[in-house]
């Protein structure tokens, strides 16, 4: 009933794909189960090293025989400057010594020549291991990446926040785009346009991207249940992708800490920040992102920013201190259940069936 | 078919509203048509005075006999000071002179009572006049005032940007709650959070008021079509508002350089803005907007910007010089059409059946 074009590319049973939330979130485990669910279960690759991610993609695949996929992040060169650094150790000082970290006597800029190599080395291991599905954040691989994935017969997803990233995923041989509404949790997507132009709620941005593209359109931002799903659909989305309503799930590998703040927020408690990586994203206002807000406008680009605060995050975390964690979460934490990913789904086709169903659409 | 709670309150055919777009874009005629289309046709009085009001309700109910409603601006209290007063004519000053209009000499401070007075002389009106439905934007007014209108069986509807704002509107009385999503055109109608807090898209904002609320919920913000209205009701609301939508209709009073604007532009071309009238308003981007953004945090609030930049407003419109007018829009420039509202209405509702109908949903 819920099948159409989506479901049947991506060979899953409902058009429902579990968001690649980077970093520790998407284990193993919780991704096979969200494929065994019959949605595509996907891993979180931004900050895997490829030996890392091979070991996740074959543990994958032990625990599921159904599809699934993994996501990269797409490098794309910065500029930063030793006085805009000096000025980020600085405002994070405070921080540090709340959390007893030492202090940052010498910091190695990442190079971008390296984060390219660490990308092409991952894109080889879902090629080796045959990964069904690929997708990419924060912009697009070059043409040679994309032929390469597609002689494999891999099918390929790309993030867009505007119409213009929507055209220009398709024009460069994406089979999916997922569009990133501003209601998304975590990152931004955004690699075109500005940080302000791109803020495109879904009610807007769905049947815009819809009536520009061809390529089949997977909606994402804010979508917790049955309702959602349907309403992207009615927007013209063939699914959809979730990342909080997974997160809170019992399998995913959030911290306890991270899942009860999102299950104890409302909606106006979430916002935006760049503090934590230089790139916006969306989680639950905490004493970090309050702190910073001042300096916001001048930290450096991510990468940068997120190799700085690295272990600000992993020492608070840690310390089961929620203040200077990154709490991803999109805008409907209030939706947002502590159950297992199989409840999750099958309360969602359920609702969706009834509103498809009882005419409760239009009554 | 799509009748429900909401059009059998109202007494409309279709669960749509012509949102009330104040400014000279809600004539009598255009209000009237809208109305004699099946929808809740509205006029925008924030800015017009008692007489001017009566006047065009009369105006309207010679030219429908269907229902229709006034929505109002509530008038909250406001903080300024000389200095900034005198920076914003500094910054405005550069933008008069190339309109041609005389360096403002000296500045009358717009009274928080006489907003009041005039507030309670337009309620008279609407009372006296007797309009069958009436709505508030910017906050809620006095228990005294809803008393006296709900004495006279006038339906209320409150405007909330956010969950909080949406509890609030029914603890005071509201009959229905129109919630405001961040996709919106024109002004802000936040009253209890930041500005900040309170950008919330449709996608998360509809479900989280509607588990929180009893009242019928009309959804607003970036909807054009019979997409936008089935989303919306996938979602929980009962209906939606659209003010871009008729804005951009033959029969509306907005002006042809308004118009065309909003059809030649793209969802990441409209912007939040907040120099035009010292609350925050979604538009078209253009050189005012651009020219004051680095103002914009120490300009006076409203109603005090508002007047600084009304014969600014005024002469940009008279010149047909787009650079210095507010282009209000939504975040769905590219689904405007210049049609007849009628039209407008039949494709819409021709658009939503045939979702219904053909299993679109969920095919």
């Amino acid at each position: 009933m819920l099948n159409n074009k989506m479901t049947e590319l991506l060979n899953i049973k409902y058009p429902i794909i579990q968001a690649p939330m980077a970093g520790g979130i998407t284990t193993a485990t919780f991704v096979a189960e969200a494929s065994n669910c019959g949605v595509l279960g996907m891993i979180g690759a931004g900050y895997l090293s490829p030996n890392q991610l091979r070991e996740q993609i074959r543990e994958v695949k032990e625990l599921t025989s159904n599809s699934f996929g993994v996501n990269l992040f797409v490098p794309s060169e910065f500029e930063t400057s030793d006085a805009e650094i000096n000025g980020a150790i600085k405002c994070l000082q405070p921080i540090r010594e709340q959390l007893d970290l030492q202090a940052i006597e010498s910091f190695e800029i990442p190079k971008f020549t390296d984060e390219l190599e660490t990308f092409h080395e991952q894109m080889k291991v879902v090629i080796d291991e045959k990964v069904p599905v690929c997708s990419f954040t924060f912009g697009l691989p070059s043409k040679e990446v994309i032929d390469q994935l597609r002689q494999q017969n891999i099918i390929l997803m790309g993030t867009a926040t505007t119409v213009k990233e929507a055209v220009e995923n398709e024009e460069n041989g994406m089979d999916f785009v997922v569009v990133q509404g501003s209601e998304a949790g975590g990152h931004r997507g955004t690699f075109m346009n500005t940080s302000q132009e791109s803020l495109v709620g879904l009610m807007s941005l769905i049947p815009q991207v819809v009536d520009c593209v061809t390529i089949p359109v997977v909606a994402a931002g804010g979508i917790m249940d049955g309702r959602g799903l349907m309403a992207s659909i009615c927007l013209g989305a063939r699914g959809v992708q979730m990342g909080t309503a997974f997160l809170t799930c019992i399998e995913s590998g959030a911290t306890d800490i991270h899942k009860e703040e999102i299950l104890n927020s409302s909606e106006d408690q979430v916002v935006l920040t760049r503090s934590f990586s230089g790139k916006w994203a969306r989680g639950v206002q905490n004493k970090f992102i309050l702190q910073m807000q001042q300096h916001e406008a001048s930290l450096p680009n991510f990468p940068v920013q997120n190799t700085l605060t690295k272990d600000i995050r992993t020492a608070s975390s840690l310390q089961n201190n929620k203040d200077f964690l990154s709490l991803w979460s999109g805008q409907s934490p209030r939706l947002a259940k502590k159950q297992t990913v199989k409840s999750l789904i099958k309360k969602m086709i359920d609702e969706a069936n009834t509103i498809r169903n009882q005419n409760k659409v239009g009554e």
